[in-house]
């Protein structure tokens, strides 16, 4: 495999940019277009431009730093955009933070085995040490801080771990401790969740009985960013499926782990895939 | 086609109905079972039986007062149920209730005269003149009811009109008037409203904007019974469909159209069909 | 609205065909990009491209020769493809052909109506006279081409009829004839046709007996160009619903008419869109 | 949980039957209905019942071999019925076969584990070592029967293996052998495969090239039971996914693999849930 480069770009919308972008992708960059995908949001007036592509000549790839390219300086100055250059081939490294339920952690690993999620798994780390042998099966590092009462205490030791593994990237695969504004805001736009209820209904602790109470006929899950407001942070995926009339609530909970663990992987994919764009909080997805 | 009968039962749970039930009707009714569902909530322990049955005699249809027969008075007495029989080729009496759009009026004509929904349409009401010529078409009466500022007289006028026509339920068609309290309540369980969001999100006005807001991925439909209080009356039927991102608010009322006409389509079959019991706010569909 | 247009090219694939397309649309044709789409067959080389803009100054249409462009000249003679330019505010005339169930002319007519379909209905013929009256209703020409036994002297007055209404392209909405070979040629890429099975399974006639017999859990329908080689063309679109245990063949024939409708329509727009690309018998959507 | 029992029952389709059943079910073995599912096919006149009871008085469940009952007697007289009573806290053993491919087997493993499978996994056999480890890993024995030439020998190695662990039932996870006539014979309505194709389309080898090549928009697998003719076993369950157009038949593979595990699963389950009926040919699913 050729090595893929992404070319991030957000920027107000104005005519031409397709155009200016394309011809420094191929005429600077030497890139050739693999796909290429834009939106322009119209109520805001934003352009969001991806671009995966591969160098035509390997041996000269993409310098990091675009602003050593000339005509790159000259766009950026009339564009005024938030240009990023991602090299594909290399992994983010993303820590998945579990506590004892286990259809997502599995799904997440054995997705990314696959090769279906472009991921290095650094660490698993958890409030429980019910997972531990999972990790430990797959060669993960594993540890577990469990709640002591001093939250605070438990989430630095938790971030601090983090760190240590270099994590880049956080997937609350099922995690049943609610993080502090803190947390949130400095891992913003980095840490990926998965509520097992289709939001915006059915917000807060456990949807499934919320849905069932209210009679619906379809159940969801949503993969979205954490954020300080539980539960409305940009949502990245969601997936549901009927209920059947004569399911009870724990009927909803079994069905429920399958889109559960759908809504997890393809909103990390969608994340790691780098496609995603927030703005005015919604995730704008290419 | 022979003659097919609707037999519901609802009561408190307790062991042997069922055999009870059958019994009765194929000892005393001479009743051919062509399907039977049952339900039992046991968080509610209660207990929910539909049977449709065709007379295996012609000559001798089941009798309308079920307390006629001496064996249905006894289990009447032990089991203190709800029981209602229907003969299913007489159709219920149906009025429409519009405004301007005219996707979910086609759709419930064109659905009626293909046989797939049990109604016998018996007038469209509208606020507005505009879709007179559908009506027309069909060979439906209309009338106008314009909405002039006095809106108890306005519903007085349309009520007066479904009484006089007979109608036994009403379909709000994207009938763009609120209800008064006093018209859902001398109707209740009667009025089967669509709701253009996936209900409990998005209540209220212009869902399809507060759904674009929020960035969901996917949108829906709500059929669901009128309450005095809006959009929180038991759900009938829901569908839903994944949201393209560079879709615009304007492609989510246009997509939204299909799942619209489907749920009020499929509530009102559900209903109409004699399927479903309502019990502590939820649609029990058998 | 301001005036769009779509720009098409197929090639063999090349680097840099798309930073000089996007190029000389800007520079040449002052064409400001709504939406473009790419897609390169790698098994076959060859690339795919359409691009939807809108004129940045609208007194200066694009030339509909495009080889008028010196520099269109210079690429065509580089890349050697096929292009097209299309004026989109252009409704295509569009001919529908039905027999006698109506749920697919209906739809045809209600979503063109809407605006959905960006089409000219142009005329209604039939084998039958079953459904002149909704032809009227709508305000369209109506024409019955009875089939007496002579099927060439039938086509050939249904074909020049075609040619009276001057129709670009044919949907078959059930029309319940198969048309000639000659026929299929002459307007090739140019008829859509629904069949009423999931294809390439339940070919030929009776696709919901087959579908039955064969005991499958999920019915479809499909859109597909109209070819020789009956229900061998190349697939637009296709949709399918799951089937419960308890349907006869009649509950496939019921359901099934829904997902019909679905797919005549979406098929047909995605051609009137000028969104299909066909190579190599498969039908390529952007 | 009280112990639950499912009575099933296949006969020539009689008036009275239900009634005859539940009464039965009721005066005789002293059964609470769970639930109650039957079905007739009126192609054939063929009558299906399948009741899932708890007994009322846990200290006197219903004996293993029915005909001690009179009543039973009496009925089967008089409706000459193929009759089965299970203990349904007895689970089927099942072997699992597999080769290289391991999303199958994991998710079996992993459905069984949470109770979603009532399945006692008693083995995985497998012409590969590859998936050895996975098996180690959940406890389950393995055992490696290459494909040495000798065909025969190594399905007879294989068999004899199934017989060892008291394989009732065989789940063909990926298991990338055709499997001989007689052994299909010897297994009939006990082994359940899984095809990567939405049968009866694209039989046969290479499933996704073949829906591929054709163009198809949707692609799907299909659980059946293995017979004689390959692909050709009645149906237990498909599932299906839309395909992009942008996609290559790598990515059909990869998006496949998400389907044939979900109709692995729930195939079996249905068929350890003792809830399919097979009969001409079509599996009938209460």
């Amino acid at each position: 495999m050729p090595p893929q480069y992404a070319l991030r770009i957000a920027c107000a919308d104005r005519p031409g940019i397709l155009a200016a972008l394309t011809g420094f992708l191929w005429n600077d960059l030497g890139g050739n277009i693999l796909d290429l995908n834009h939106y322009t949001d119209d109520e805001n007036a934003r352009f969001f431009f991806l671009c995966r592509f591969t160098p035509l000549n390997e041996a000269s790839p993409p310098r990091a730093d675009l602003m050593e390219y000339p005509r790159f300086r000259e766009l950026h100055e009339i564009y005024e955009w938030d240009a990023r250059l991602y090299d594909l081939s290399v992994k983010p490294r993303v820590a998945l933070l579990v506590s004892k339920t286990d259809h997502c952690l599995y799904e997440l690993i054995l997705k990314t085995r696959e090769g279906y999620l472009n991921a290095d798994l650094c660490c698993v780390l958890s409030n429980h040490e019910t997972l531990a042998p999972i990790a430990r099966y797959f060669g993960l590092p594993f540890h577990h801080f469990p709640m002591t009462g001093d939250r605070a205490a438990q989430e630095a030791n938790l971030e601090a771990s983090l760190r240590d593994y270099g994590a880049e990237n956080v997937a609350l695969a099922r995690y049943m401790q609610i993080l502090s504004a803190g947390f949130t805001q400095r891992w913003s736009g980095r840490v990926i969740n998965v509520h097992h209820g289709f939001l915006p209904a059915f917000k807060g602790a456990r949807p499934y009985h919320q849905a069932w109470e209210r009679g619906v006929k379809i159940i969801g899950a949503t993969a979205h960013y954490a954020t300080e407001d539980l539960d409305e942070g940009p949502i990245l995926y969601q997936d549901v499926i009927p209920v059947k009339n004569n399911w009870s609530v724990k009927g909803f909970i079994e069905a429920g782990r399958d889109i559960e663990r759908k809504v997890i992987v393809e909103g990390l994919k969608l994340h790691l895939d780098r496609r995603v764009f927030l703005h005015h909080g919604r995730a704008i997805v290419l």
